[in-house]
């Protein structure tokens, strides 16, 4: 059953990519076809399906056109996937994605790390595969990656984040995303870096948060406080790295959608049809998911 | 090392009362008093001991005289404990304790369940049992169990919570306690609840909060925007209920401080002193518990 009322946070289900790609185990197309369709019915109005990635690099995302191709397609879900360079873009819109995802990390070592250029060069290229998405009919998601700090550096200034904002804003992209890659953001530090950028930026903007440190929610909670209302999450927590007992991924949408709910917002999204989704997904993976909901309300 | 800074925000240590009393294995005196012992050197002012309740019911809380005698006394830490009636005030007052906490339910249902007797009867107790432990001199920390709301009741009125914190101050209690016991309440309705009562109440406020669904962190961080800057906490995230996979216990400790000292509020605990902790009392009952802080950064 879905809440008959207006969705006032829109939620993105990002389980399919961001979760299955750091799984050791690897879901065939048939499974991760299950998986989005299962999603889509529990009311989400955009999921993540897969990246176009090196499948050589990431095993886990091969074949996302095949996925795209077999799904169930519901009205008013909008399905979106990765995509980090020209090669990738032209596989999206040569299956017929309406919705790319493009990133770039703030931090200047784990853009050397992740992508081999510094935070320049995938500026400019960014650039450049955002116009080439738009000019294609496509929209973007255009985000920041280790947006509010990074392993490697410590924090990340502001204004490195609002440059790649100003690029993403000329170059069309229609909605920006600052992703908590690591999972070291806190509270206050989402709404401070809000209050500095939530005026710079025209575009919808929308936040991806990890829980390493449990801060999560409570990042949810500081970024709603200070306007934002479009969020990010897997499903169950899914996500991290399943080889560290305890590391926590991203943030699990069931949790997101329970906060808001409790808080009187309406999301669209069914909790029950979630908590059904999370089970499974335990059962498959063999292990416990870190969500809360589908645990504390005796579904799995 | 403990941070040098003026600590901003009091952290109460519980989990020798309230984690240690939701176990199955049963502490031994000695190791309950190692416990505490390795707790009053992170820096805590106030540790939770035990409870003086009736050792038929609640066998892990039995001999907290013991326990408080045998423990090195750190300077600047109260020893508290639990008291839920006359006798078990005599036996804290004959042991020498020099601070309380005494505890009604806001929620009828709870309160006869737990107590046998009304919220009326249990408030009527209460201030009679105040006032006896002001008498003999002691401190008292008195408290609100289902604050926020209950797992038979849903929510709770905050005029029942505020007709019980006007029978608090006029009994001569020194703080008042807000206790989320089912782990039910959301951000909203921490901040809410606390602008309805915060102006009503002289007393310095805190809260002990539950992580049921995983709001505890984000609660903490309404109720601090709120002014409220004192919480309880257990280790590790102790208590709960061990036989069901998931169930949370208390907001752990060390995320809290984790939470804080990331804001840039100092506490005066230190988390690598608390990682030790947590580690050696994983190591003790067998299982990982559910804070992150230990595990995110590989103390354990």
């Amino acid at each position: 059953m879905l809440d008959e009322k207006k969705p006032a946070v829109f939620i993105e289900e990002d389980a399919p990519r961001d979760g299955l790609q750091n799984e050791p185990g690897i879901f065939s197309v048939a499974e991760r076809i299950e998986l989005v369709n299962a999603l889509s019915r529990c009311g989400f109005r955009r999921i993540q399906i897969g990246a176009f990635v090196n499948p050589r690099r990431v095993p886990q995302m091969a074949q996302t056109e095949r996925v795209f191709e077999g799904l169930d397609r519901y009205p008013g879900v909008t399905y979106s996937a990765l995509v980090l360079n020209k090669k990738g873009l032209d596989r999206a819109v040569s299956a017929g994605l309406e919705h790319v995802s493009i990133f770039v990390s703030a931090s200047e070592t784990h853009s050397r790390e992740n992508s081999s250029c510094s935070v320049d060069e995938a500026t400019i290229a960014a650039r450049s595969l955002i116009e080439q998405a738009k000019s294609c009919g496509l929209t973007v998601q255009a985000g920041v990656m280790n947006a509010f700090g990074c392993r490697f550096e410590g924090s990340i200034p502001p204004r490195r984040v609002l440059k790649l904002m100003e690029v993403y804003s000329e170059s069309g992209a229609d909605e920006v995303n600052l992703a908590d890659t690591s999972g070291v953001a806190h509270p206050g530090q989402i709404a401070e870096m809000l209050s500095e950028i939530g005026n710079a930026c025209e575009l919808p903007l929308s936040l991806h948060l990890h829980d390493t440190y449990g801060f999560a929610l409570a990042n949810v909670y500081a970024a709603w406080n200070s306007g934002v209302n479009r969020f990010d999450a897997c499903c169950g927590g899914l996500g991290g790295c399943p080889f560290i007992p305890g590391a926590a991924g991203n943030v699990a949408t069931e949790d997101v959608v329970h906060l808001f709910e409790s808080m009187g917002v309406p999301t669209g999204i069914s909790l029950e049809c979630m908590a059904e989704v999370v089970c499974r997904l335990e059962k498959k993976i063999g292990r416990c998911l870190p969500g809360r909901y589908a645990r504390s309300q005796g579904f799995c």
